[in-house]
């Protein structure tokens, strides 16, 4: 679980069917100054209405995913846990 | 989860049973540009058709990959869950 | 499971519903030498009540953290396992 | 899931119980070139029979170890998923 | 599973209860050579009684650990593997 920033979002219309109405956020970490970011973005799953700018935090948890998505067989790993306050 | 680009595929005649029939494809992570990639190969089974040269998303999720495969003690771990929209 | 030195918290008032009442502790990884903190900050659950600047043990195990928030579909994984003696 | 170089073997006489019987390999991770190793070597479980310089695909999965090795508590999480054609 | 050299252990009196009673390892991955360490620190319980400036094989298996534990809700992940015979 860490920080991160929200950059975008990325879509696809060839997916996994667990996917089907869900949009992916295209997250960055966040470095200890909470504002640099670094490493490769991760695609994380979101149902808090998270928008892009802000701060998240992420998990990659899968029993958490499939539990958000209602979907016991999906593949998704990494979800929003929370929006940090501003 | 995260974007990559479909570099290859890798094939093997000596493997585990559950992926009798199943391409592993060669998987490059993309920076944030969307266009850069880096680090080391990872190998992803797809049911998607996934073509070299495609942006893929990839998730590492044992659960999904293994109902993918139809095969409840496959060791595989890594798939394909969307092509990215160009 | 690694040592981290305690940094401060992070809140949110828009999370998991699993999360609430809980403090996501920022823990920084330390080095060999014990001093010295490096890499991205890790949020972490804490029953534990480590403070500023403690040096904790921390785990990344789902099911134990699932355990200690008491809720089965909890996508936190990243707990405090122990408070190192000074 | 990645592409390894077998480098050679480990061996312990004082192990877990779930061990007995099987030698483990000591893989280097390889670049997208194929040839260039690189990170620390990981310990992986074969069924495969690889040899030293072969290139082999390993997988982090427990539960296919479990699997592999006919015992639901071992620890043991790499194996070999499959032996890459020359 | 890596290779890794004990260099001590780390002991809290604040702790989760499944570990009263166990001893965290202070374990350094090696790399090729077999001889150098680097990274950060990894804490790791043991059962086979590995000494100071031993080489171990260390697993993240939590079903192991939980197993060696004999707590089914412990939130260890890390244990010693094996000695390496020298």
């Amino acid at each position: 679980m860490f920080l991160g920033r929200v950059m975008g979002n990325a879509t696809s219309t060839v997916k996994h069917p667990s996917m089907e109405g869900w949009k992916l956020l295209l997250v960055m970490a966040l470095q200890a100054d909470g504002k640099t970011i670094e490493g490769d973005p991760i695609l994380v799953v979101d149902s808090l209405g998270a928008g892009k700018g802000q701060t998240v935090m992420i998990t990659s948890d899968g029993i958490g995913a499939r539990e958000l998505l209602g979907n016991k067989n999906s593949p998704v790993r990494w979800s929003v846990l929370g929006i940090r306050d501003p």
